[in-house]
């Protein structure tokens, strides 16, 4: 996928792009977003607050919905998200949420995406439906 | 619960200070958060983020088990966290999340937190798990 | 609700007649499912097993979609369900499961079901999505 | 690990053993159980019930939950499960259930467990939270 069309995902959502969220990969098979954990979006201990990654998850996942769209559809909204908070990622990380489909189907899509840091340390995982609309 | 107390809450954690939640009241049997939904908040359409949503929960939940941790406890974590998201909240809506609690246990407690409009439009439920540390 | 209704739904769905579930209100409002808790669907301490909770929750909120299927749908299909496991039922416990709707919409409806014994205790709470079909 | 010991799980706990849930393979890294579909466990359809998949798995991650158990720590309890129901599995179809852990702590583990049945089709995938006892 060529930069412009990522930087244009990156720039589509507002609060994903008032972040900071950066789409680094999106096909059908896997999408990937990134982004340098800032202070301000920590928890109290200085490591990434479980809010800021389940916003971070559900972009990357509702991404991934938008590339599986069947012919027809114009959009998705994200029916339900579970998180599980798994490890803790310190500021200044990068982190990297990477989502691949569970199902693919006509209503609906259902990913999976997990957030590591560089170092490949595994902090959450989040699964989630994507309405079609 | 006087004000001093719940302006020092509603800027406790760098993630939810930065996005201005503000903690309206906190005791054991009940939490309510709220904030003004801007638009750098809200998804394509100009309505509030899934993203945001659960931030917003999370933070309520998490200021609850701090309020029931129990003797000897000094913080708590979030375990897992599920949302599902039922209806849309314009930007500029005054948004409330109150979280009450399912269960208050020795080593977790568990809250589900509702997100509704000033106009009693509800957005989202959430139910999530937190770990006594 | 007539006797003859809730008695043709309990029977309705195999896995749930054959675990003897009993519907005992069924109305767009509200859903209401008991059975006594036999040994069988214990766990290793003789309490209810969290498989056997999520089975009985599961019919109970999927009675509640069917009771508000919007016009021209013939049914309904679990999309996913949550289910905070809280306390511990006993073996010999009437077991109640009562769903109530978070959501009835034209594409899904969400029920929340929570699962207390006969003395009040609560045991489990359950959050599903079911799509219309 | 040798077919007594996986016998003896199979037998260990009362719902499972009820619904004849088999241990095929049980260790740190993965955990398998499998059953043939009975009628009698399926929806209207003569599909798989969403409740005996959430039991199926359910049984099958806290197996991988007993492996794992810290040092000291004798049992664990299902904390809280989610799972998203994807494909339809008939009557007579050999149930295939794979638990692999996504953490493994001191105080939680969290598995994740996909059901396909024998031709490899996906049918659910669930994610559960086990507390260390």
């Amino acid at each position: 996928m060529d930069y412009d069309k990522l930087a244009k995902m990156s720039s589509l959502v507002p609060f994903p792009a008032y972040l900071g969220f950066e789409v680094k990969r999106s096909d059908r098979d896997c999408v990937v977003v990134e982004i340098v954990l800032r202070p301000e979006y920590c928890t109290m201990g200085g490591t990434a607050h479980g809010g800021f990654l389940m916003a971070l998850a559900d972009f990357t996942g509702a991404i991934g919905a938008m590339e599986v769209l069947p012919e027809g559809a114009t959009s998705t909204t994200t029916v339900e998200s579970k998180t599980n908070m798994i490890g803790a990622a310190p500021a200044g990380a990068l982190m990297r949420a990477t989502a691949t489909p569970l199902h693919i189907g006509r209503r609906t899509s259902v990913w999976t995406t997990r957030i590591e840091t560089d170092a490949g340390k595994l902090i959450s995982v989040t699964t989630q439906t994507q309405m079609v609309i």
